[in-house]
Formats: structure tokens, sequence, C-alpha cells
């Protein structure tokens, strides 16, 4: 079975808008064992709706559209699929009558477009759409010799989501073969992803009946195992199994084998030690306590700090002293260190880290930092007892830099609460 | 003149990557007056590929492909075109030539399989692609009666931005009719889209020849105006006049009339008042020292600031007495106002900003904020003379309502700032 889903709207047909509707689809209908071969994006206009429809039919035996079930003229998906399929809408009465609720509900007259929304395909079943006026519907018909199921749902996110996970999943459940599916998630942070996969493909290869991804991006490599089995315990052993056996060739450079965040994963790993976290940030400027902030209940562990985006700051709140500064510049080992024992001494946590660097474009200003290369920048932690510190050269724009350097203060402090 | 985009890549049919190439070659369409009607989003097959790209030729005149021009079994963009258009495929000597010596510059011993991107559509113009191996083509031809362009780009975004702008881009300005175009953008914040629209539709409406696109979003309106014209100069007069009608009707809720962010526009305001900034995050645990250091030379106005994320903190960084917050919870109007002044005085700053609230998902800690709803914020605002205080009542979840925080501070400042 495989699946083709067109998103309808001219917004997404602009350099600002993307369909974002079909990852959710895809999710769900991956889950429900179909493969999507297609995705189509069209704007509004009833030609090429209704030419892509009949494309979609001809090569998909499920078609799923997205939007163009509203009032507006411009809402046109079931005018083109009643073209394509070659039947008639009818008005239902039923779902009139809700429209007219809806409005009234909220002390308003309906304008007459509004009616549009409650024509229905011929044959049609009605899905009712919890989160909005359009309900969704589905056909289920012959092309040709073939069986096609064609559904048709609500653009926005908010209507969709729960439409799709109440009525139409249970109804293709009812429908398609059943089977079971687990999936594994192992994360790995700050490694090239030519290296994963020259470690990892020989081990994965081995399991042809476990689907491996492999997702690279922002200082981080995803490697997801899906296996479908009759039954879930089938799956799940499969999947854990390849899990195991790559845990075990990538030893500690795997952060997570359940899925979680490397901020999640580094603030469980405080919290189970019993230990609070503060930082001093210059050039990431309140990037890595955003992030760890996030994650809901990071208070338990993390107690805050500073920006301390001046040699003025980097004295006032971690005492560092401003001959230092000038002394080394402040893209230096030497405030790297003063900056983490500082903040850690002044908020009294257990441990404090620190990042200053040069995230550019701009250079450094003049003095020491003034020959330092943009993309220069340490990191250091101190715990009380010892200070490490750790350099690095990093090459990109200004996101760049402060992400990967967010990326490996957390990876730098995880790898020294795993020793 | 109108376009499809066909991107090739199975790991865009998967929940985890979008195709994002084609928000840019939209972007770079329409400055060539050249409108997107349909995209296509295939995975790594023969036949669905050679089926995407007979659909597209039958409904565009444009057909642009991206990725599937690697050196893999799975990269089938050439030979799907070839089979398509019935052309034959010829090995390029001179790109077999750079490929060797690209590997040979490595020290490594080129494998056989990378000799296929030396494959060019028999009657293509090769576009020589200076951030990889494969090169682009592209092919001028006939189609039934119908003159088609079709060009094949390689995936990688660093691959194909340059290519498309240095050597595409200057092809079709050649070959497709010539126009001018100029572009407004208006951005506001906090204010509903619906709100905006019934206030400029009147008279945005009124510029036929003008296009605008109203896009919502992070607590953020922008409304974008397009004219195309024989001159630059008759484009640019239409989009400046509808702006600035629309600036006159929506006055200082416009916070930006070139396109510059709010961070961008506070900062620079700042800087041309001399004034500095700190800030004191509680809820928002960084987020808006992050948003303002993010901009390049953001420390020409923002000298740092502290992340309060517990009572301990707001004592040793902003002087917030203990019982303040023990009397009246530290998300309070009191608290707000005394992270302010505090902070402030602390950093020798202008101005002094604080944000304190419950971003949940879990409600206030036992004592006064245990009764205080998830959502409930303040910012407070300090300059030395007085400070203006403002309650916010957010409703969504962690990621929402930090956000919103954030980008109420900044218009909080800019507003203060503008009188």
């Amino acid at each position: 079975m495989i699946a083709e889903i067109i998103a309808a709207g001219s917004e997404m047909l602009t350099p600002h808008r993307q369909d974002t509707n079909s990852l959710f689809l895809t999710a769900q209908l991956n889950d429900l064992g179909v493969e999507v071969a297609f995705k189509t994006i069209v704007g509004d206009n009833l030609e090429h709706l209704t030419g892509a429809a009949r494309t979609a039919l001809s090569r998909a035996d499920i078609v799923i559209f997205s939007g163009g079930l509203g009032p507006t003229e411009d809402d046109l998906t079931r005018e083109a699929v009643a073209s394509t399929l070659g039947i008639s809408l009818r008005r239902d009465p039923t779902i009139l009558a809700s429209l007219y609720k809806r409005f009234a509900a909220r002390q308003m007259v309906m304008p007459p477009n509004n009616a549009k929304q409650a024509d229905v395909l011929e044959g049609a079943v009605i899905l009712t759409n919890s989160n909005g006026s359009a309900p969704g519907q589905m056909i289920d018909t012959i092309v040709g010799d073939y069986r096609k199921l064609v559904i048709l749902l609500p653009g926005p996110p908010r209507e969709i989501k729960p439409l799709f996970e109440e009525v139409v999943k249970p109804l293709l459940e009812a429908t398609l073969p059943s089977r079971s599916l687990a999936r594994r998630i192992l994360r790995m942070a700050l490694i090239p992803e030519s290296h994963v996969d020259a470690r990892t493909s020989p081990i994965y290869n081995e399991y042809a009946d476990v689907q491996t991804t492999i997702l690279a991006g922002h200082g981080e490599i995803q490697l997801h195992f899906t296996s479908a089995k009759a039954t879930l315990l089938e799956a799940q052993a499969r999947v854990d199994e390849l899990a195991g056996r790559i845990e075990a060739e990538m030893e500690d450079a795997i952060f997570s084998s359940q899925g979680e965040s490397l901020e999640e994963v580094v603030l469980l790993m405080l919290e189970m030690r019993h230990l609070t976290l503060s930082v001093a940030e210059s050039c990431t400027g309140g990037l890595l306590a955003q992030r760890l902030t996030a994650v809901p209940n990071s208070s338990r562990a993390f107690v805050g700090g500073a920006v301390v985006y001046t040699p003025e700051l980097k004295m006032v709140f971690a005492d560092v002293p401003r001959e230092m500064v000038e002394m080394h510049g402040a893209v230096s080992p030497e405030v790297a260190r003063a900056l983490a024992e500082g903040i850690r001494a002044r908020t009294g946590s257990s441990l404090g880290i620190s990042i200053t660097g040069l995230a550019g474009p701009g250079g450094g200003p003049p003095g020491p930092d003034a020959e330092k290369p943009v993309g220069r920048v340490y990191i250091g932690l101190a715990n009380g007892r010892d200070t490490h510190i750790k350099e690095l050269n990093l090459t990109g724009d200004r996101d760049y830099i402060r992400w990967w350097s967010s990326q490996h203060a957390l990876e730098f402090l995880r790898l020294n609460l795993h020793r």
C-alpha cells in the first residue's frame, strides 16, 4: 500500500510557508504500515487541484488531501475530488445545522458562503471535526481495477492532528492489514555522520528486517530503528537487539538510548548525583541557559547564572579580575577558568560552566583578542576540586558557532559526569 | 510561465526531513517573474521519478529537480529525465577528469561508481558546481508543441544556492522576459492577524498591481508587498505608496518598515539614544538575552545580565530581598520591579528589564505562587527614574509562554523608547 499526500494552499507555494502537516501524516501512516511515496503541494486553483488528484489516483492506493476545506472561494478540494472521481456533491443537512449552531453560539449570522462546508462527496464517510467547522471525508472506491482510499482533511494543524488520531486512524486500522511496530532512537553529539556510519553500518546492515535511518544536524546524530512484525514482542526484540549491539560499538558516545535530548540527559544526571549547575556565558549570550531551562523542572538541578557580555560584568557577576581580561583577552583559557570558578562560587552551585569565545562576524576587540580567529571558543568546567578547560576552533556563521559552543558545553559536562 | 519543483530523495518522505530547497528556489523564481504552481517530493525510485518528471512536463513550463545527482545507485534524476525526454546520457570526459582530480587532491582513489556523476543529458548545458562534485544540467527543449526548460540541480543547500545564484539565474534572466521587482516588508508584534487584516485590507485591496501577503506567527505579523513593473522606479513607487498608507493607518504598531527584526530595532534604538541595557530573567531562563545577543554587534547596547532561576540567585545577582519573594512570590509585580531595578543598579546599565512568571507545565511552588495560573508573567522595566510593570496572562505550552514573554518584553521596551 502506498500513499500520496496532497497539501492544498497557495501560501505553501510562496518562499515563506512550508507544508508541515505531511510530516505528521507520514509518521501516522508509517505506523499503520503505509509508505508515503509522493507528496504534492498545489495552489488554490481548481484545474491544478483536479490534475494533482488525477495524478495521485494513478500512482497511489491512499490519497490524503490536507487543506482546501474552508468556506472561501479558494477552498476547492471538495470540488476537485468530485470532478476527478466523477461523483456529485450533496449538501448535508446535519452538517449545515451544526454550522448554523456554531455561528449562533458566537451570536453571529453565518455568511452564506459558509454553507459550502456542508458539501459532502456522494458516498463519503463524514469524519467529524471537533476542533473546526469543516468535517473531513473519506471515500473507499474503485478506480480502474484498483481499490483507492481518498481522504479529505482540514489544513489547520490543531484540527487535522486530533481528527486523524481520533477518527481516521481507527478507520484505517480496521481496513488495513494489521501489524505491530517497534522503534528505538539512539542519539550522539558532535561526531561526524561518516564516522558513525562507518562504525555502525556493518552492524545495522545485518538487520534487513529493521529499517535504519540516520539523521544528522545541529551537532547531533540520531539513529532511528523501526521494525514491523506480527507481534509487538517480536518487533521490540529485533530493534532492542540491534540497538544493544550499536550501543556496545559506540559506547559512551551515545548520550541517549530512549530519545531524550542532550539537555534532558545532563539535567537528569545532575539530579541523580544531587548536583546543581550554574553557567557564565559570554559569546553564547544566554543560549546555554535557555536550552537548559526549556526543559520542564530544570530548576531541580539548574540554579541560573550570568550573561557576561562585557569585561565589567565578568567582574561584577563572576569576580574575574579586570587585569586578567586585559592581559589574556576575554577569549582565553585563563578567563574561561576564572568565569567557571567565579560563577560556581557566587551561586553556591556544585558545578560552574563557562563559555567565552568569538562568534563573529567581526573579530575580537583591540588588545589580546584582536589576533584570535572567529570561532575560537573556550569552555570551562569547575567542580570545586579542579577546573577543566576545552578549546574549540569552529567554522561557520554566528548562529552556528553559538549553537555548537552550547552543544560542546553540554557534551563536555556529560562526559565529565559520566566518568 | 509556471514552474514545478521536484525534490528527489527518500529521506524527504520520512517524518523527519523537509524539502527546504524549494523555499529558496521559489524566492529566486518569483524574482524572475516565474510562479511556482506545483511542488512534488518523490523518493529514490526510477519509476516514481520518471512518473513525476512526466507529470511535471505536462503541466509546467519550467521543471527544476533538486537532488539525485550524487554517485550512489539511489541517485537517479539523470536517468529519470533521460528516459522521460527520450534522450540518451553521455559520459563527459571533462567532468570525468575533474572528478578524478578531486579525489587525487584528497589522495584517494575514486570508486568506479562516482563516474556516473559525469553523465550528461544529450544536448544539455553543463552548470558548473564550484561547491560539489556533481554539476547541474539544463535542457531547453520542445515537448509536444511547448517549449520546456528542464533544470537538474544538486540537493545539498550549500551547493544548490551558489549554483543557482551564480549560474542558473543569469541564464534564466537572459532567456525570460525582463521585468523589475520591488519589495517592502512591514512588521508588527503582538497584534492579532484579524485586527491587522481588518484595518489594512481596505487599503491594500486598492492596489491590484501589488501582491500582498500576510504572515503571522511567533507573536509577529508581517505584511509583504511585491510589485513587478517594467522599471524598478515604477515598481518601487507602488510598494512605497502602499507601505506609506499602511504605516499611517497602523502608526507605531509597526516596529519595522525595512524588514529588521524586533531585536535589531530595539538594539538600534538603544544605540541611537546612547543607552545600555541589562536583563534579569527568571521563567525565560536566558531566552531574552540569547535573542538580543544573536544580533551581531549587540554589545554596543547590551551589557549582559543574569538568569535568576532560584530565590537565592535573585538576591545574589539583583539584590531582591528574600522576604519579598517569601511574601509576594517570585511571580509578582513587586519582584519584577525589584529585579529590573536591581539588575540595572548592579550592571550600571541605563535600563534594566526583568521577566518573572510561570511557564508551566507545573504550577508555582508552595507559598504565594502556588495559586497563580500557568501563563502569569510580569515584566519590569527600570530606567533610574521610574519603573514600569506589565502583567501578562498567556495561554499555551512552556515554549509558547517563554517565547511570548520575551516578545512582550522587547515590545514593551520598544514602545517605552518610542515615547
